[in-house]
Order: structure tokens, then sequence, then C-alpha cells
């Protein structure tokens, strides 16, 4: 990837790469006590409680440099960490990023993908303070933990979802999914003519949800605006049944989860179609939408009635009951989770 | 790696794992509100202070599976990560542990490497609290977390020491260096004749010091007693050049180094001597030895004068003067950092 103006990480080493990397971030948080430069970060969540989560991302698995934009990147692996934190109803506020990468990536090329988290940092106020930096084998490995602050009683769990409860999933669901289907689909176009150019406008809405997709920010600012408590939570990485199905077990609730009520952008309904798949199964299974799953009162129904952000796609019942998927002709069969079949 | 009693990772899923790896962990810690099982853990350090660090372990860079028993490696992720916590003299509580893997590794070989870390856990009264479980497309990646907690004025930074300080190090240095070198020619000696087997017995102190490193939590505890408060710290992960410098920078002052103190093992002086090694290079560029380096006013040198965990290994000086190395026989030289050639 080094081209004649592009410098290669030796010539600057570690901690020289590290400086290039993390100089532009500033700190924005008051909690920010101490960032990159020492042994560890310094911290002070006022509110006294700390959330923390982490997530790996893998090329070749979760990224391919064919089809992937580096600042895209950068965003999506901050973007798609910080979904966890406000699964918690907690405001994500520091990130530790660690990255293994081969020599044949130059300091142009990390960069790019910092910009890419710098910006994503920005839009969501949140501090890089710390991280690691390491070569690796094959390819590149990139972690981020992130930190989140929040008063213990306002934290929601997978645990807290009752009998009756009304299950609510924000925005829509497939859509990334569908953009990773096109892009792979491409690429296999492309690796067998070269000389094709790809017409990928139609498809836009698709690609930026799977490449650059954004964490539900505004819906942890409208719980309060709206006052709503949710009494569970979970962020959708894995799919809508995985997700559904971690509420249940956790809760000890069943669920009936309605077909009709899942929410997918005709774009995505259009091109499920035309790709041959189920556009169902793209909301059920596909995973990295990032939207947020919870279950709510059904007294606080109400509240999120008509508003466009919500849709209310089923209700939590006696864990006898199961989840079960009420499909659109009034057929019934258990959920199951497609999740992650990585290996 | 997979025989006939052995599962692989597939016949699990992620969830499954997870759940095998992490069942036995307990958690000690009051601070440690809900560890895995969530979108997030839930921390509360009541001593207001969180402190946060991050490494990443990659197979073929920091380890070898010719070599590297699954037991320790576990067991030097904790300890080789909480030893930065140390460094800022907090207390580590919390780890979240991510590990990328190929199919090649069994349950089996997995589970075994966590129930190094459970122990590392136990021994250092750390909980594992969470962490992300994916696929790699060639060999292992391990990255580890580490929250600790500290009233704030207890912290120490790199930045504090000043002109007069003394320089201190804890235990010995070079050993783990050492021990690397010769499982390396073991590894080429392996390679070239399968059959001869090693004679490693002799190094043993060596071997233990790289393979399952200890963290200095009697140190920070020492501190304590002896109503020691450093002026600036840093652990010795690179190699004590590479630190001494770290030091001078942030605090802006210089350095004498008397390579006559360096506190060296017979074990090492001697392998080091066989090897056609200079044993203070070991010491100034090895590395991974995870002991402590810091200052203190001259008026606490008193305190640990004749303590065997500690040695005064030189002094702080007016930036100008730089970090100068002494020679035994009265030389000075420039301190360079060896540190990170992994490029």
């Amino acid at each position: 990837m080094s081209t004649e103006n592009e410098t290669e990480i030796n010539e600057l080493g570690e901690f020289g790469l590290i400086d290039v990397l993390t100089n532009n971030f500033p700190l924005i948080n008051e909690s920010s006590i101490e960032g990159v430069g020492d042994d560890a970060a310094i911290i002070q969540h006022v509110e006294g409680t700390t959330v923390v989560s982490t997530d790996m991302y893998v090329e070749g698995v979760h990224f391919d440099f064919m089809y992937t934009p580096l600042l895209h990147l950068g965003y999506k692996c901050i973007t798609g960490s910080i979904s966890d934190i406000y699964a918690m109803n907690a405001r994500p506020e520091q990130v530790l990023v660690s990255i293994a990468l081969t020599s044949k990536f130059t300091v142009e090329t990390i960069k790019e993908i910092y910009k890419g988290m710098e910006t994503a940092c920005l839009n969501y106020g949140v501090d890089l303070v710390g991280g690691d930096t390491t070569t690796s084998k094959a390819g590149m490995v990139i972690s981020v933990t992130v930190l989140g602050s929040a008063y213990q009683e306002d934290l929601v769990l997978r645990s807290g979802a009752k009998v009756n409860d009304v299950l609510v999933v924000t925005g829509d669901l497939g859509a990334a999914y569908l953009g990773l289907q096109i892009l792979e689909r491409e690429k296999r176009v492309y690796l067998a003519e070269p000389n094709m150019q790809p017409e990928l406008k139609q498809f836009e809405y698709l690609l930026k949800r799977q490449l650059r997709p954004e964490a539900r920010k505004d819906i942890y600012e409208g719980f309060r605006a709206l006052d709503i408590h949710p009494t569970a939570m979970i962020d959708i990485s894995d799919g809508l049944s995985s997700e559904i199905l971690h509420l249940c077990k956790k809760s000890n609730v069943g669920c009936e989860l309605l077909e009709a009520n899942i929410p997918l952008d005709p774009i995505t309904y259009n091109t499920a179609i035309g790709l041959g798949i189920d556009p169902t199964l793209c909301a059920l299974s596909g995973g990295e939408d990032y939207e947020l799953l919870f279950t709510i009162h059904p007294s606080d129904a109400e509240k999120i009635k008509n508003h466009p952000d919500f849709t209310i796609i089923g209700f939590m019942t006696e864990p006898e009951n199961k989840a079960i998927l009420v499909t659109k002709s009034g057929n019934r069969y258990p959920l199951q989770a497609q999740g992650w079949k990585h290996f």
C-alpha cells in the first residue's frame, strides 16, 4: 500500500506513531482527567457508575479493505462500540483503541482510519484516552474499549423485562446486512471483471448503514425528553432474533414478535426481494443495525406511539410461551438465533 | 490442534463459548456491580478515580505456541496488563479480555488459556467483567483492558520527577529477555533436530520471568507500609532505557543511570556472558521485566535503603544533562531507547 509519498511505520517507531495518531484528539469530557501518554488513563465519572464494554474488529472477518473506506472503518469501530453503552442507557465518554497491523500499512493509511475515529469521537462527545499499537502477522485487528457514565438507577439491563411489557425497536432493520450483500456481490464482479464500474447510487442508504453506521445517541437523549425508562434494553448487533432471545433469557420471559410490525426501509425491502432474500430474514438475522431494542411498561406505550423513531414490534409473555414469531399470515414459529457463524 | 476428545469451537457458538470460558470467574470486588453478560459491565470505584489501560498480545509477535504453555499465556496476559495499573500506584480491580482465534484452536485449548487468566485474576484480586470473542484469519490475538481504582491524590504519573530525585527500580532486570533468547535457541535446535531433548532446568528462573511474569502487587502494598509516595513511576515493559527516557521527557529532567547499580540476578549475568551478550544491555533494552521504575524525593531514600526489593540506580538531573549512562569504568554515554522494533 506504500507509494512514494507515504511513510513506512518503522520510520516513526511505536511512540512516534502513537503521537501522530493521537495528537489531534482533544479531551472534551471533564471526566477525562488524563488521556494518552501515561501507563493508564485517569477517569472520574461524577455520576458514580462506570460502564465498560469492549469489541474486536478483524480484517477479513468484520471488514474488507476491497470495499471499506478507511475513514468509514475508523468511524464504524467507534460507533459500533459505543452503541453498547447507549444500550445500558449510559453516556459514552472515553474510548481506548488498540491496533495490530502489518508493515504493508503506511502511516498515512493508519492516520486515515484514526481520522474516521476522530470524527466519530467528536460527533458523539467521546475522548480517546488510551490504546496500544503492535505488529500483526496477518491483517489488521482493532480493539475498542468504551467507558461510559451513568447514575446507577438510570442503567437498563437486559434482565428487567416483565410479562406484558411492550417490545420496541428504533429505526429500521436489515439494511446493514443488505449493504454487505451488495458489497460482496460487487467484489465478486470486480474480481471477475476488473474494468466493470459498479452502479451503487441506488444502494446508498444500505451501504451507509453497513459502512458508516451511527449509534443512537438521539434515542438516549430522547428517553430523557420523553420521560421513558425502558425496563430492559440491548443493541442490535447480531440480528433481531438473537437479541430478543437474549432479553427473554436474561429476563425470564417469553415474547410475541409480530412480523408485520418489523420496520423495514422500502429500499431494504425492494433490494431483498430483488436479491431473492426474505426481507424479514434480513431483520431477524442480519445484524449490525446498531438500533436499540427495548421493553417498556405498557403505560409508557402511549409516549412513543406515532413517534417516527420507535416501532412497537411485540410484547413480552410468560416464559413458558418462549419467543415466538407471529408471521403476517398468522403462523407461529419459535424464534431462532442465527447469530454468529464465524467459525 | 484438535484430537478426538476435543471440542470444536463451532459446536458451541459464540455465546456458548463465552459461557464456558467465563463461568468460573467469580466477582470478588465490591466495585464490580455487573460482570459478563450484558451490553457492558457496571463498575463503581468508591475511591472516585478509575484508571484504565489496554494491551494487545499477538501470536507470533508476543507469544509462540511452540514454547508458550497455554496456562502461562493466560497468566501473562493478565499480569503484564495489570502491571500498568500498579505503575499508576492504583489497585487493579477489573479486566476485560477479547480474543480473536482461528478454528484450529479447540475449546479445550481456549479454556486452558482462560484457566491461566483465572489463576492470575485470583492471585491479584481482579474480576473478569467483559470481553469479546471473534474469529481471526491467522493466529490468535488477545486484547486485555484493565480498570483500577485509586484516590486521585495517590496516583503517580510519569511527569512528577524532580531534579535530585532518586531513581529506584524493583527486583532485577534482563531475565525475561534472556528467557526469550533461550526459548528461541531451543526452538531452532528443535526445528533442526526434533529428537533432541532440551536441558532447561538451569534456566528455570529466566524462563519463568519470560513465560509467567508476576506484577508487583507487593510493591504497591509496600509503598503503603513504608509510607513512600513516588514522585513519578512507570513499569518496565520495553526495557530500562526506554522507560527512563519516558520519565525524563514527561518530567522534563535529565538522569544519571549508574551501570554498576543495575540489579541483575547471577543467572541473568552468567547466561548473558555464556551467550555472548552484554548483561547490562539485557537490562537496558530487554523489556518484559514488569518491574517498577520510580523516583522518590531524596529524603525518602533512607526508607528503602537495604530493602531487598529496591535498588537505587541513579538520580535525576537538570534537563540539559539529558539521560546519561555512567558505565562501571566511568564513561558517560547518552541513553538510547532500543524499544520496539516489531515492524
